[in-house]
């Protein structure tokens, strides 16, 4: 399977009466391409929960099938149907915020049109909506990479994490597409790898020039002249600006901040919640202790510790250099600015 | 096996003429402990080399005792093969100036008298001295320490690292018995895992509050008000203070400086360089990329990508707020703080 401008990690089959969502299982990457079959809602919350598919903007386009799902279901009261699964749905994942976005989108259309025919339309739509929304992202993020530039990413913001292209990886791709002379370097992203296993994965595929480092390498990178732009995605961006992503983000943009190079974020405006003043009110999931205490059947420490494992952190606005959006640039990153481009407050 | 302040991860046992280095295996830990005999000096080289005995105070003990084992071989010439031994033993690993110093005084006193007795009472007074030297490390550091405190710290700097006792842990452990109320949060630290493994073993069995972090999850914990207190060990140190330590200690010491807290290094007279001017002179040492590209027998990544593998970075000496060393407490960190604390130029 190639990685190209036209791979997605999710992909309708069949018509909306007797088809099914298929998802690449993300967690066999990069040792196997196994696509998941979803024929009804709870298939996609597992598949979501579980991290089969992750990726703020994916996460969101699984779930509008997902709805799809639940409106075809058995049983008269498909209101009643598209509500459970809608609440279903939105409680998998805490943090990003496309999820609640995508489901209100469908939820809304099912309450003048819950045939499901209508509602694949408009997921179809929302998912097409969000392929060339990143195009215009990774458009405006490759024009301010130069030939030459060391660019680091973390966690994976690629196809994989998107309906296709990506965010952070879209910039990259593009820059690349443009004959631009880049080198990658990628988070491995501990403690689910998500850098080694997913984003190295797609760099890979699309032949882009690429070194794995430690998630704590960078900082020393960027004081030897390795790193010239930084780029990652999102998870939530608060109407001031501050934007929740992959835990170890906020360290990187102290430390890009504090060498004086540019922190680029990556996101659509649905990855925005104007509703939040700013990013303390971003709640932050936080996932099983086991992600960092144990590594396959081993243990990587002592049976009595314990560890803390909090999925995604805050970056405050003050040290993004701007968020590059499929309505514009964001820059300087702060609530004029997020509200020009973005809107107002719904 | 209990650690406490007589736990030593390394001993001599028996006589000079026929006894053995035994060295715990720390590859093994916190999964079994599992103890190497070393009967030759290319016995101790091995377990340097491949991290059995890691640590820059502990390595520099078991090069020391490892002229021992070279003395005592078969063949007229000691001199000869003490030279040997020094040579292919200071070889072994690049960073850490604790192996050469110790080997430089072991090997001087071997000119003079070139007795395995003689150099195992030198061998066994350094080992005796690195104790003593951190126990006064330790309760300058302890002194800084306030009850109430979450203390952060990278690698392990434990009695694992030293003679005994520890440096960075050796601070912990005094404020601890002290009665201080601390909780420590120990980084994992990619990719060889020495703060789940090590740290988190030894704080362990010294029942010490600790929790288990992911590299880059510290400075979230600081911005949160989790972290008051910043201490890591040091494998070299130059002349102006600028401080070779474990790859992540610098992203550490930036985000600690960002969010205005102390970042300290615990670490004895032996790992000051005073030939260096500044840490630009220090040789950083890069491993396999396998200790990133895989674990256990497994890939993280796709078979055609790379890594880069420094095992250490260098911290200038402005972002450290002191150096606790068995000689006094440096600070502020800078060229005339080292001099008069530690000596001058060699």
């Amino acid at each position: 399977m190639p990685v190209d401008d036209t791979f997605a990690p999710l992909e309708w089959i069949g018509s909306a009466a007797s088809g099914r969502l298929r998802l690449l299982d993300q967690r066999e990457l990069p040792h196997a391409e196994r696509w998941i079959d979803c024929r009804a809602p709870e298939d996609v919350a597992s598949a979501i929960r579980d991290m089969a598919v992750r990726g703020a903007p994916a996460i969101g386009l699984a779930a509008a099938y997902g709805l799809v799902l639940a409106a075809r279901g058995s049983g008269t009261d498909a209101a009643a149907r598209i509500d459970a699964a809608e609440r279903l749905l939105a409680s998998t994942r805490p943090t990003a915020v496309n999820l609640a976005w995508a489901l209100r989108q469908v939820a809304a259309r099912a309450r003048s049109n819950p045939e499901p025919n209508a509602l694949l339309d408009l997921a179809r739509e929302l998912h097409a909506e969000d392929v060339a929304g990143n195009r215009r992202i990774a458009e405006l993020g490759a024009a301010r990479i130069e030939s030459g530039m060391g660019i680091l990413t973390h966690c994976n913001a690629g196809a994989l994490a998107t309906g296709g292209l990506g965010t952070a990886i879209g910039v990259i791709a593009v820059a690349h597409q443009q004959g631009k002379r880049i080198h990658v370097f990628a988070d491995e992203t501990r403690p689910r790898l998500q850098g080694a296993r997913l984003t190295a994965w797609e760099l890979s595929r699309r032949g882009i020039p690429h070194t794995l480092i430690c998630d704590s390498t960078a900082a020393t990178l960027m004081a030897r002249g390795r790193i010239q732009f930084a780029v990652t995605g999102a998870d939530r961006i608060a109407a001031n600006g501050d934007t929740a992503n992959k835990i170890g983000t906020y360290a990187l943009a102290i430390a890009a901040h504090h060498h004086g190079l540019p922190f680029h974020v990556a996101a659509p405006a649905s990855t925005f919640d104007l509703s939040l003043e700013d990013g303390s009110g971003i709640p932050v999931e936080e996932r099983g202790e086991e992600e960092i205490t144990s590594w396959g059947d081993g243990r990587t420490c002592p049976p009595q510790t314990r560890a803390y494992n909090p999925a995604f952190d805050v970056t405050p606005a003050a040290l993004i250099h701007s968020i590059f959006t499929d309505r514009g640039e964001i820059k300087p990153v702060d609530r004029d600015s997020v509200s020009r481009t973005i809107g107002l407050k719904p």
